[in-house]
């Protein structure tokens, strides 16, 4: 009885909501700052640490994560990362090839940056499954973006310089972005962008093909399908149907590879080995038909030799900057799957260090990085056993690409590129999220038609309105009593929810910032209008009592302060009274400090729903307190 | 007991959380669109009436207010409106020619835009207090956006075109606007913005005045402070110390009244009189002195007479799209106080009407309006009595204006400017807001420092930050039980909250979108890492299950929805419970198309915190079931 009691009387006062102290300013901005850039809390293991030494090398190990795994390599290890390592050099030679065509620079290139970058990764990088390499979309964005610039058949030399440079500062961005902590930049990025731009640049890269497979000499230097579409349809008479048929030949044999290596996936070595098959295939075709006679060309030479240094051919003069803008516009796309900011240091410094070493743009493609999964690779060892079969063929086996045919060539980016346009995924937008789905056609439709850039932009933009949106439009509803509970619930959601007479319940589901302050004030006062037309076409209880749900309004600014004290005067003026259930810890501290509490009255905050009503209702039928108190606003009634 | 024991048996089932219907996806685009573009829902009295002709009358009403009071306009209205009209045309008369000049136009330029804009406005304005004229920030933008074109001394009647040109894309993109329900695009600029804004623009201002008051003839073209003072103190044996006296005295004048009207509301009238006080003084003064032989420089001749129509100086021509972008940026920040698409209609209009008799930008500048305000206006039709009395002016008065002096204009623009710098709102921002004081300081650096477009975008930027960083790092924090009751709430706003044993109940302030993905997916495995690590050091009970409170969860995309995947997949390898509590209407919808249900178990989501909590203990202990849900999962527990 006396616990009974002692609850009865605790419970008669509705709980209290807490104003937390004020922390100084310094302080939270120094929290909110390591929130922000340092989410990750990237050296927490660091801090535990009692011995400098050990912190150093903890250190070390964070940023060059060789160190850590390197001594507890073992021979099991090593078995699986060589057969990781050869099946994606397989996959590496003829991709370096076909994606440096593809940029305009010389195929040697392509091989070139299939051998310094995986060694630089496999000391920074964190991933253990990731594989190096060229990606057909950086390539495309080279050489539509310098081709601008300089003609690559015209002056190859000075497209060279800047391609390298192009990629020198791409490196640079990366790991500025990473040492800086602004990775999350690469967020903004929504998984719908990357479905429809990743979609979208395939088809392009795809439609690129067409000059290769037609055996085409002139062709479009856009990039947009109707151009392309045009440089086709107006050139039928320099079609070679020669180099047609062997290219859909090519392309049916890598697709139907795919096709099995996909339904049963211990055949994913065929998948992996196909190209490396059609290269040779073609090549030898080639060399018994002697069809470069007849209108297919050919590779040509190559020269054999490793990586010349190219740390002369940077060229950092004013009209060469367009190199800054590919690499910025390049690393703010490609590094979607990068985990972190420690990951784009990575990327950042394999980039630097091939720029100087006659390669080009490198990431972690998606495809090479499956194979290198399904290979059962360990760790980034596989990457340097691929370096190294890279580094054979460039010594010793360039000779052999001569009789390859350029046809091969498209046909395996074509066969890679339509594996990438991802419908099903887009299925799948349109299934849950509409406007997810407009996003991904949105940066789809924007870089068929019109570019690389469009597509990212349009697909961005469309985001971030919707963020916006969400900001500026907040949803709000009704709330009301879920039958048998003190639960309050939208009625929106919930049917059954009973509105409370005389009581209404109004909930947002937004912080309350300048961008949404006019439209809430507008809302709520529209919101007060109808239920009042509403209880007046009834003829029932009038209303009395607004109970705005503060539970969903993370945050509140100063804009947001001045439409509650409108709200407050816009009730006063309709002799309602106002009641606020639940204000968060952030939006209580402003109201204190801007002395809306005052206005309202302390005695009108609440901490639950339940207990606003509970207190309304006592109000509106002003019974004998201690009933309604110990019956409704007790200790073990609910709220929200 | 019958009642007793059949609630109990209800209650013993927690409550299901509903997945509301699926709605076609054209009714929800319909809705969704209604909401963004017509939050005011302004044709709401139209759909009640029955008959057409009324229907059309009101919809007349609605795009034509005066249609609406006129019939109930009476004498003692008009006996207000008359001595408000009177009152604020004393005051558009000297700030007329002073803003004119301001904007390197002809002062009887000044007189013109005082005269048609306040009878269109008249018509379609729904605001009774507002009182029209040309604004200080809008003249000095126009002389320096087109100064940089065309200099008004060389060419007077290019500029003018241009000027009038700028007015007429200002009126047309503010009416496209209103049109297009595009008006919520002005919330965009918060109140921190506009108080930034608007002290750095009348600083600028004041700035520039110095070339009146000390009788400077050349003076800089650029508004920043750096090039101005650099101007003033490289000039210094150009000062006209006479000049400088008499503005000095007529500064002292006209603050000394406004200083006094503060203090007494209804001393208002002084205020509202000095200036023009002030030009009769100065002219009275120059006139029997001669002082305008002493380096005192004067008007010079008006010409008398009403607005000429300038559709003809209308220029259309590519080289003076510069107006359009004037007319932009202009209406871009203008319209802070209009409250919403209809008033931008008005303005517009009168913006486009304006443009054609020889006026240039008007809008309702707070000082004025508020002097309409005080001196009891009642409807629009104290515009029409201002109209009347400038029209008096132009016809009669212009040739006293000759003797003028430039240097009592530019003390008139000076404190009237130095009341718009509003030291008092940044203190109040500093205080309740620090992030909404960053806005403001860096509207009224970027202004003074730098251009107004410079100030304008930093302070927008600044917002647009905030606003993506709440969404990029929401807030996450652990609820606990509030002793002696069934609620759960933030333990960092409630110390006393108590932690549930081997339950870890996380919270997330905000809506689930790609921009939060990767960071949520982070801090929620760091915030199971941290309690993990804490458990262990205490010793106790280990974690068993990880509550998720989506209470503040609005909405959820494709991006959020894997990051809830991939959480599930986390704590299914550390072997822990992952259980959903009160997903709301627009989340449970996208969960159940994704078939994240399915994956989570529809027995694991909760409508309430407080009957999740009572679930897990139940498990927990593996006590009798039926006295765990008795007691804390029946209907009257409570949440959140």
């Amino acid at each position: 009885m006396g616990t009974a009691f002692d609850d009865t009387s605790r419970s008669r006062q509705p709980h209290r909501v807490a104003i937390p102290p004020a922390k100084p300013f310094l302080q939270t901005l120094k929290s909110n700052l390591k929130e922000t850039l340092f989410p990750d809390d990237p050296f927490r293991e660091l801090k535990k640490q009692p011995s400098a030494s050990r912190k150093l090398l903890l250190g070390l190990q964070y940023f060059i994560p060789i160190l850590e795994w390197a001594p507890r390599y073992t021979f099991a290890f090593f078995r699986a990362d060589l057969v990781a390592g050869i099946t994606i050099a397989s996959l590496a030679v003829p991709q370096g090839i076909s994606y440096a065509q593809l940029a305009s620079l010389p195929p040697i290139v392509g091989l070139y940056s299939s051998f310094v970058p995986p060694l630089v990764y496999a000391m920074l990088g964190s991933s253990r499954d990731v594989a190096v390499g060229t990606v057909a979309v950086a390539s495309l964005l080279i050489s539509t973006m310098l081709g601008k610039e300089v003609s690559p058949v015209e002056n190859p030399k000075l497209y060279f310089q800047l391609a390298v440079t192009a990629t020198f500062f791409a490196g640079v961005f990366e790991a500025s972005l990473g040492f800086l902590r602004l990775g999350f930049i690469v967020d903004f990025l929504s998984h719908a962008t990357i479905v429809g731009f990743m979609s979208g640049a395939a088809t392009v890269v795809c439609l690129q093909q067409l000059k290769g497979i037609l055996g085409l000499v002139h062709f479009t230097h856009e990039t947009d399908i109707v151009s392309v579409m045009r440089s086709i349809f107006t050139q039928t008479h320099q079609w070679r149907w020669e180099s047609g048929i062997l290219g859909c030949c090519f392309l049916f044999f890598l697709l139907t590879t795919r096709y099995f290596s996909k339904r049963k996936s211990y055949f994913f070595w065929i998948n992996a080995m196909a190209p490396l098959t059609s290269v040779v295939l073609g090549s030898v075709l080639v060399y018994f038909t002697h069809a470069e006679k007849h209108g297919v060309q050919v590779i040509g030479n190559l020269k054999k030799g490793l990586n010349p240094l190219s740390i002369t051919d940077l060229a950092f003069g004013s009209p060469h900057l367009e190199g800054v803008a590919v690499g910025r516009s390049f690393a703010q796309y490609k590094n979607y799957h990068i985990d972190g900011n420690k990951e784009m240091i990575a990327f950042g410094t394999m980039n630097i260090v091939g720029s100087l070493t006659s390669c080009y743009l490198t990431s972690g493609p998606f495809s090479r990085t499956a194979v290198n999964y399904n290979a059962g690779c360990k760790t980034a060892v596989s990457n340097i056993v691929m370096a190294v079969a890279v580094m054979f063929t460039l010594l010793f086996l360039t000779p052999l690409f001569h009789y390859t045919p350029l046809v091969v060539l498209s046909s395996i980016i074509m066969a890679a590129m339509l594996g990438l346009i991802d419908y099903e995924a887009a299925f799948h937008l349109w299934k849950v999220d509409k406007y997810d789905f407009a996003v991904c056609l949105g940066a789809y439709v924007g870089v068929v038609f019109g570019s690389v850039e469009t597509g990212l932009v349009i697909a961005v933009a469309i985001s971030l309105v919707r963020m916006l949106l969400f900001l500026a439009r907040p949803k709000t509803g009704l709330l009301g009593n879920i039958p048998n509970s003190m639960i309050y619930r939208s009625m929106d959601q919930y049917p059954n929810a009973e509105s409370v007479p005389g009581v209404m319940i109004l909930q947002i589901d937004a912080p309350v910032y300048f961008a949404n302050a006019n439209y809430l004030r507008e809302r709520i006062s529209r919101w007060i209008d109808e239920e009042e037309d509403k209880l007046k076409s009834r003829g029932g209880s009038s209303l009395q009592f607004v109970i705005l749900d503060m539970t969903s309004i993370g945050n509140i600014d100063t804009s947001g302060i001045s439409m509650l004290e409108e709200v407050k005067k816009n009730t006063d003026r309709k002799e309602l009274k106002l009641v606020l259930a639940n204000p968060r810890s952030e939006v209580i501290k402003k109201l204190d400090k801007s002395q809306f509490i005052k206005t309202i009255g302390q005695e009108w905050i609440y901490l639950t729903v339940a207990e606003a009503v509970a207190a309304c209702n006592y109000m509106l039928h002003t019974c004998n307190p201690k009933h309604v108190t110990t019956a409704e606003a007790n200790g073990q009634d609910s709220n929200v």
